[in-house]
C-alpha cells in the first residue's frame, strides 16, 4: 500500500529566505527511508487563510499530512488555533501537559509563565503528542481519511517527536510498502553522454525501478529507487541494475556510492595501498588541499603541498626551469609537468598533482582565455599532463579543476595498479 | 501595490529529502528584497500530475509563479512537456536557442548530442529567456492575470536567469515599492555585546528602519532595511545611520559591508599598501590560501603556501627546528611561531600567517583535546601567536580556524600603519 503524505512548513522566516528549509529534507528522508511516498512540501506564512488554504488543499487529497511550525508561546505562533478551528474542535486543560511544562521549566530553575500555561490548553478532537524536548505539544487529528500531525518547528524538538512518537504510530497504523535506493557517482561524463551510454540498461529497467540523473559541478548522480514489499529483494534488483551501468561505465566513471566525494574515493584507494601524495597547486590555489584534507585520516596518505602563485616560487620550491618560464609562460604544458615532478620529489611522496590556469576573471588572452588550464599528474611509473578548457566564472573554475585533478590522480592510482 | 509570488521547485530529490532546497530560500530572499512579496513555496515531483495540480493550485490566486527544476534534457525532465499542454501551445524549433546549444558544446569541444538538440523546441506561448550558463531556456507564460516562469534547477543557471533577466523584467512589469538595504560585517563580538555597544544608535533609528542580527559562525552581519518610494533617499538615511555604528564599533569589528568576506577585506588592505604575503598551514590544509585566492586579483598580494601536513616538511620547507618539534609537538606556540617565520622567509613577503592543530574528529589528547588550534601572525614588526579552542567538528574548526588566522592578519596589517 502507497501512503502519500504531504509537508507543510510553517514560517515567515522561510518565505522571505532568511532561514533554508532544512526541516522539510530531513523529514523527507525520514519518511521515504520509513517507506512513505512523500508528494509535497510546501512553506507557507504564519497567517490563518494562508494555514486554512493549504489545509483545504491537502486534507482528502492525501493520506497524511506532516504539518511544522507555529507552536510557539508567543503571538505570531497560531498553528494550534488555526487548526483547533478548522477541526471545529473545543480547547482543554491538560494536566498531564501542564505538569510536564512545570517540571521543565523547574529543571531549568523558572517558574511557569502565563503564555506558557497557556500551551496546555489542548483541543478536544486531537490525540495530543508529547514533547520530550520542549513545551509545546504535538496533535493528531482525523478527518476525511487524513491524518493530519502538528508538530513543534524548533528542529531538535520536530526531530525527536517525529522519529520517536509519530513515526511508530504511522507505521502501526498503515501497512506500508518499502523503499530502497542505490546512487552511483559519476565523473568525467555529462548528463546526455551518460545517457546515451546506458540508454539499453535505462530502456530495460523493470519497470518498478525509477532512474533520476542528479547533476553537480563535475559530478553526475545516477540515483535508482524502488518500491516493494521486501526490501531486501528491493536491494538485490537494485544492485544488479547498478552493476549493469558499472560494467558499461568503468571504474573510471563510477566512482563510489551514496554521496561519496571523488576526494574520499581517492583517499580510500591511497590509504588501502599505503600510498602517499602532495600537491603542487597554482590556480586552484588549495583547493585541491583543502578538499583532501577535509577528510578524517588523510593525514595517512596527504604530505603537504606548495602553492605556487608567483614564477619565482615555481622556481625555488617546485624546480620548475626559469628558461621554460619565459618561453612558455606559467600557464604551459612544460611548466604545469615540472611542478608535479617537483612537488613528488620536494615532499617525498609516490604521487602527485599539480595545476596552472587562468582562473579569471582577469588575466586571460587569445591563446590563452579564461578557464584554460593545464593539469599534470605524476606517480612511479610516469608523469603526464592534460589541457582543460573551463568556463569564465573564476569559482567554478577552481571547483572544476580541482575535482578533474583529483579525478586524473585516481585514474593513474587505479591504472598503475 | 503588494505583488504576491509563488514559488515551485521541482524535482523528486527534493521530496525524498536527498537535496536541501536551497534554491527556494535564495529565490525567497531575491525577490523579498527586491519589494515582492513571497506567500508560498512549493517542492513537488517530476510528475505530470503533480505539476498540473500546483498550477491548478497557484495560476489566478497569485501574480507570479517562478518554477525551477525539470528542464534537463534528460527523460525524467518534463517541465516543459507539462507546461506547454497546461497552456495549450505547440512547440517550434528555435534557431537561436539552437545557435546558442551549438557553441554552448562547441566552447567544450563536443558535438551537440540529439537530446540537447531537443532542447531548442520550446513553446509558442511563451516568451523565451536565454540561459547564458547552459542549455535550457527558461520560458515566460500569462494566463489568468498570473505570469507564469520556469527556469532551469541548477543552482548558477537559475539564479543568473532570474536575477539577470526576469527579475528586471519583473520590477518593469509591477509598479513596486523600493527597498534599500545596507549590510555591515562584523567579527570579533557577539551579538549580545554589539547590541549593548549600539544600543543608543538602535533605539533612535527611525521607525522607517529595520535592523536585524544575522549570525554566521565568527562574523555578525547588521542588517539595515527599509521600503519606500525614493531609493536613493532610503540609501542615503542607512548610510547615515551606519555611520553612527561604525564609529561607535571601529575598523576592527566592521570590517566590511553587504557580504564582504574578511579575505576580501584583508585583500583590499593589503592591494592599497602595495604588501605581500604567504601562507603555512597545517591543520587547515590550504584553506587560508584557498580563501584568499578565491578573490580574483590576488595574485597581486598572495605568493604562495607551503603546507605541512608532516613534521619533516615543517623542518625541512619552513625551518622548524627539529627539536622543538619532539620537544614540545607540532600544535605548539613554538612551531607554529617558526612556521610563520619560515614561510615569511622562504617566500619573500611582508606578511605571513601559519596554523597547526587539532581539527578532529581523531588526534586529540587530554592536553591538546580536538579543537586545540595554535595561529601565528608574522609581519615586519613583530610575529605573535595565540591559541583558539574550538570545537569538536572537523569542517567546522577547519573554517573557523580558518576566519580567525584571516582576520589576525587583518588586524596586524592595520596596527602596523
Amino acid at each position: 500500500m502507497k501512503v502519500n503524505i504531504e509537508i507543510i512548513n510553517i514560517g515567515d522566516e522561510l518565505l522571505i529566505g532568511q532561514v533554508v528549509n532544512t526541516n522539510a529534507s530531513w523529514m523527507g528522508e525520514l519518511m521515504t527511508k520509513a517507506g512513505f511516498s512523500v508528494q509535497k512540501m510546501s512553506s507557507i506564512a504564519d497567517e490563518a487563510p494562508a494555514i486554512q488554504l493549504a489545509l483545504d488543499q491537502s486534507v482528502g487529497n492525501c493520506d497524511v499530512v506532516l504539518i511544522s511550525g507555529g507552536l510557539g508561546p508567543t503571538k505570531d505562533d497560531i498553528t494550534k488555533k488555526v487548526l483547533s478551528e478548522y477541526f471545529h474542535s473545543e480547547m482543554y486543560f491538560d494536566e498531564n501537559a501542564y505538569a510536564h511544562i512545570q517540571q521543565l521549566f523547574a529543571s531549568r530553575g523558572f517558574a511557569v509563565t502565563q503564555v506558557n500555561k497557556n500551551q496546555a490548553f489542548l483541543p478536544k478532537k486531537a490525540q495530543v503528542i508529547k514533547n520530550g524536548n520542549g513545551t509545546a505539544y504535538g496533535m493528531w487529528f482525523e478527518e476525511k481519511n487524513t491524518v493530519v500531525i502538528s508538530m513543534p518547528g524548533v528542529p531538535f524538538e520536530m526531530k525527536a517527536m517525529l522519529e520517536n512518537e509519530i513515526l511508530p504510530r504511522l507505521t502501526e497504523k498503515y501497512n506500508i510498502e518499502k523503499y530502497a535506493d542505490l546512487t552511483l557517482m559519476t565523473t568525467g561524463l555529462g548528463e546526455s553522454f551518460l545517457a546515451e551510454k546506458i540508454k539499453l540498461v535505462e530502456e530495460n529497467l523493470p519497470s518498478s525501478i525509477h532512474l533520476a540523473y542528479l547533476p553537480r559541478p563535475g559530478i553526475v548522480r545516477l540515483r535508482l529507487s524502488s518500491r516493494g514489499e521486501d526490501k531486501r529483494l528491493l536491494q538485490i534488483q537494485l544492485q544488479k541494475e547498478s552493476e549493469k551501468m558499472i560494467h558499461i561505465l568503468g571504474k573510471e566513471v563510477v566512482y563510489g556510492f551514496n554521496e561519496e566525494s571523488i576526494e574520499e574515493a581517492l583517499g580510500k584507494i591511497l590509504k588501502e595501498r599505503k600510498l602517499s601524495m602532495a600537491t603542487a597547486e597554482s590556480c586552484t590555489g588549495g583547493m585541491i588541499a583543502h578538499k583532501i584534507t577535509s577528510i578524517s585520516g588523510s593525514s595517512a596518505y596527504f604530505q603537504g603541498s606548495i602553492l605556487s602563485y608567483s614564477n619565482e616560487i615555481k622556481n625555488k620550491h617546485l624546480g620548475v626551469s626559469d628558461k621554460d618560464l619565459e618561453d612558455f609562460g606559467a600557464v604551459s604544458k612544460e611548466v604545469v609537468l615540472q611542478m608535479a615532478v617537483g612537488v613528488k620529489k620536494a615532499m617525498n611522496v609516490d604521487y602527485a598533482v599539480a595545476t596552472s590556469g587562468i582562473a579569471g576573471p582577469l588575466g586571460g588572452s587569445k591563446d590563452k582565455p579564461v578557464g584554460y588550464t593545464w593539469i599534470a599528474v605524476s606517480g612511479p611509473k610516469e608523469t603526464k599532463a592534460q589541457l582543460f578548457q573551463f568556463g569564465e566564472h573564476r569559482g567554478r573554475n577552481i571547483e572544476r579543476a580541482s575535482l578533474a585533478a583529483i579525478n586524473m590522480l585516481r585514474l593513474m592510482v587505479l591504472e598503475d595498479s
